[in-house]
């Protein structure tokens, strides 16, 4: 396209995108507005997409991490000729693929859901790992990013990553129209400010006029041209461009303007450009999945093995058995035992360093590519990446999530390691499973049964060591549970998970002698929860107590309610948590603190069986 | 002191971290070594602080960002004489006060609570903007943080609020010792990565040997002679300093030197140097929080009212009442309606932009300069916090979160701006309050209520009007519940909260012309929950009907099972709750999609009623 023709396509995603807004009634065409000539230029000229196979290993790979501006990402699919005008004004609309904010669960082109700033670049750190390290088909990834956005400090972690491996695949494009939500942003239209702080991060810039299309168009081409960094195309724009009344005004993020109509004929009416865009290069495709035998780690009745080990041996032998799969840790691998990983895979192994958003990100974006991730680091620093963790589940994302050093088990070093919400925080994710196994062979089983699940997996794993008390052989299905004593004697059943296992054994062997029988459930996996085993136990025996190394809210105890929903009869409920804020001690004595050891549980069931503490 | 006497000290704090690393038989003495001398000319001279008075007004404040090098925290304190041997050695042990990391729930000097790194500096961040802009006491805000952690990118949200501020109270002062948990940093050894960083982000920088003292003295003294930049000074330090087997070498990260023993010996034994730490400067003391009258905004039942814009409106009242309240906002106050507190205070709000981890430090900053903050964005966006707000409640910090546009009740803008997470992440918090008002009256009693609370707060509040059905005079005490609807025929409780309230009293209009009469309960205290009202409920009616616009994990449901874990009878209980993901759709349309809108609610009562679905 000459400059005329780019000028008018830019137009054009501008009117398309008022249009679309208006039809709404709702939406940002402002923020369209400051970003349609980045766009125009970009898929006029630049990008390499096939749209009728977004799945081609050769395609380029486009976020629009300033997901609201949907209406410019939208009129840029009609312009391509995917959407048409139709479709378009069923924007925001209920049933329509055209989300306020786009997310790959409704529309084939789209690589993750935004909507959450500061997410896109992150993820796109993700994708663009993959294509250096693992696809190698040749595809470059363009994040479009506004300029509020950089406030977040994942921005800054994707920076770090990207300008430390080189990725020179990957080019965002910055939308620097000085205006966020409520007025003017920290920099407004200095882009010297934003470029100081890429280069810093060993990025090279390129500072452009948005609006002038020749220049984004030698922009870009600089950005391709440019090897061995990642690229900023760092443009001044106008929120509302084209239109008088809105143009670079405050007060206006975020709504139809005021006089659709008008608007569109200032900007020159409705066109019916479409653009060709160029083909992805004809490259081999993607490297299937090797997915050889399976031979997970086998652990004998009675060794002492932590989870966190048996987690990282079955990831180790996971990996080898299937070549999509990849693991990510948070400079914690020593910790997590995602290093066996890294030894015997180091080319699937991605060191994301003290950087949890990243880290999630980058496994949303190796999801996206089709592998199978695995992120860790300890289950209280998951809660730091939590907003990507619910921004994967709206992508539907397929990542997995291992959180070591869980609860007060851990010991001595205190609270702040301690993963004592994090039970809760996955079970709220839509669309999660949540596994907490209690000894090695079950870890294996159920690593191995979460590379078939969908949606966000989440395996939570222990510091010390504990007894295998199941044979290598046992079976663990997602949704099911373990039944670990059971007579028809049993007047309570005790319901646990993880480090709470053996104490719930102990204490059951400590009732015995007194006569007290208790059933004892291994409720390994916390969602989806065994409602058939639970009820059955509550029909039986009457009362439940459930034990965990976890906060009271969120956790096991309101994970067995699940099976009692139903507007049937609810048995009589009894939970022990941890309810005080720990401090140092060993493990032993943390249990004890907490009152989720043998002796808190023998001591409650003698009391619940004597109906000492019955209302 | 003179340069041997620095020296001397220095050795002094590592001889003192081994010794209380290697009685804990756990700890991180490699990451004090290589901090010592850095700490020892701090406090030698320039650190002004009476230890006797923790909260004089005018101490500097000192944080250790890098909180597993607790034992060096703890030296330097036993040097400034305020705890003996004796205690040293009970470092890590049960009942200490001496924890894996310093908390200020336990020692008065620690202004926060670390050990999730990248936390210290935009907590320092907070404290610096209360000196600046609210104390003016000339105190310095001091920061120590490791190297890895500058891998957060909480840590350039921080950089960059600091630099925008101009905060040249506040000093970081980085060990830069080259080594993380399980290997080398990004950057090594080189310092010039970093400062080009921290110099991009308008902050100056000194780089030094962080083994010289004499250099050090220096790099500090610059510092505090800089003006109108916050400033970093990168120090270039060895793990492990001082102990040939230990100095610069992997795989020693968080564990006892082998040899104590020797190691003592190697530094030259042990020493029982005093330091008489600067006193802070005679200063006016602290602005006493001045209390008025607080005179709520009120509102006429009948009244069409978004709860967000009545907690606006209260939350200004309460700044007016009280000169300790202060507002942050994460550049939506517009929506989140905190612009109604910054028109009238603006001395006392600040604007965190795009940065919700960044305004969540500030908060507990805030709170540990004795300010009572409230800080809001969307309740979808402090999932980006959790990590913060778990280490607030770690660090006993009174902090006030409130989350606006919560639910699918937002309509078009689709999952990714919904908080649907929100009830879970903060109910598992430690100590926490959840309030969820579903009316302007009892948004502003409710806020005012929060005033006065220990722990992390939050509030939940909603995008769409709402009608107002309580009188202005009406109260809400936290862990009560308002019976809305109630006789002796009703077969039947609806617990509801928020949006669902109204949704509740339209299901009962609609029932009680079929002859089925529902009692509603308005549970805006989520946490802690009315026991006695839901058991009284319970009792009478038989069943209860939870209607949360929230996943049904966590939330509302969950909470109302707190009323029924004491062993007694549990009444049936049935959830209704947003179990699918949502798309853009308007209010209603997400209502009654995600079966928590009165004919959802009508439906189920039915079905209960007729005990269709009882099995």
């Amino acid at each position: 396209m000459n400059t005329e023709e780019l000028v008018e396509l830019g137009q054009q995603l501008r009117v398309d995108s008022v249009r679309a807004a208006a039809a709404a009634a709702s939406g940002h065409p402002t923020s369209s507005m400051s970003a349609a000539d980045l766009m125009a230029v970009l898929l006029a000229h630049h990008l390499r997409y096939d749209f009728e196979r977004p799945a081609h290993p050769g395609n380029d790979r486009f976020i629009l991490s300033k997901g609201h501006a949907s209406p410019l990402l939208y009129s840029a699919y009609k312009a391509a000729g995917v959407i048409d005008d139709e479709e378009l004004l069923t924007f925001r609309r209920l049933g329509s693929r055209l989300e306020g904010h786009p997310t790959p669960r409704r529309l084939p082109w789209v690589e993750t859901a935004t909507g959450s700033l500061g997410q896109g670049l992150p993820v796109g750190v993700g994708i663009a790992l993959a294509g250096q390290r693992l696809d190698r088909t040749g595809y470059r990834v363009w994040v479009m990013c506004g300029d509020s956005e950089l406030a977040e400090g994942s921005v800054w972690e994707a920076a770090e990553h990207a300008g430390h491996e080189h990725l020179d695949n990957l080019i965002v494009i910055v939308d620097v129209n000085r205006l966020g939500q409520r007025g003017e942003t920290r920099h407004g239209h200095d882009l010297d400010a934003y470029a100081r702080r890429f280069r810093a991060f060993d990025w090279h810039t390129v500072e452009v006029d948005g609006h002038d299309v020749d220049a984004v168009d030698r922009a870009y081409a600089e950005a391709l041209a440019t090897e061995g960094r990642p690229i900023a195309v760092l443009a001044r724009t106008l929120k509302g461009k084209g239109v008088a009344d809105a143009e670079d005004r405050e007060g206006l993020h975020g709504k139809p303007l005021k006089d659709a109509d008008e608007a569109i004929a200032e900007l020159g009416g409705t066109r019916a450009i479409r653009v060709r865009v160029q083909e992805p290069p004809t490259t081999r495709s993607l490297h299937s999945a090797g997915s050889g035998q399976l031979e997970l780690p086998r652990w004998e009745k009675g060794e002492r093995v932590p989870t966190r080990d048996a987690f990282g041996r079955a990831l180790t032998a996971l990996g080898t058995a299937r070549s999509d799969v990849v693991a990510l840790d948070g400079e914690v691998g020593d910790s997590t035992r995602a290093e066996y990983f890294a030894k015997e895979h180091p080319e699937r192994y991605f060191e994301c360093y003290i950087a949890e958003q990243q880290m999630v990100a980058a496994a949303v974006g190796m999801a996206a590519r089709g592998r199978v991730p695995y992120a860790t680091t300890f289950a209280a620093f998951l809660t730091r990446a939590y907003d990507f963790v619910r921004m994967a589940a709206v992508s539907g994302a397929g990542i997995n999530l291992v959180g070591s050093h869980a609860g007060v088990a851990i010991g001595q070093d205190g609270p702040s390691q301690m993963g004592l919400e994090d039970l809760a925080m996955m079970r709220a994710v839509h669309g999660s499973t949540v596994l907490y196994p209690c000894d090695a062979n079950q870890t294996a089983k159920l690593l191995a049964a979460t590379v078939g699940l969908a949606g966000v997996r989440y395996l939570r794993t222990s510091r010390g060591g504990s007894e295998v008390i199941y044979g290598p052989d046992e079976e663990f299905p997602v949704g099911g549970s373990k039944v670990l004593r059971s007579s028809d004697a049993d007047r309570l059943t005790v319901v646990a998970a993880g480090v709470t296992v053996p104490e719930a054994l102990a204490a059951a062997d400590a009732l015995e002698p007194e006569g007290i029988r208790i059933r004892v459930i291994d409720l390994y996996s916390v969602k989806p929860v065994d409602r058939e085993t639970l009820r059955r136990a509550a029909e039986e025996t009457g009362c439940l107590l459930t034990v965990e190394d976890h906060h009271p809210e969120g956790g096991l105890g309101d994970a067995v309610l699940d099976a009692f929903t139903d507007g049937g009869p609810v048995p009589r409920l009894v939970r022990l948590a941890v309810r005080t804020m720990p401090g140092s001690a060993d493990p032993d004595e943390q249990l004890h603190a907490a009152g989720i050891d043998a002796d808190s549980i023998a001591t409650a069931a003698r009391l619940l069986v004597e109906q000492v503490i019955v209302a």
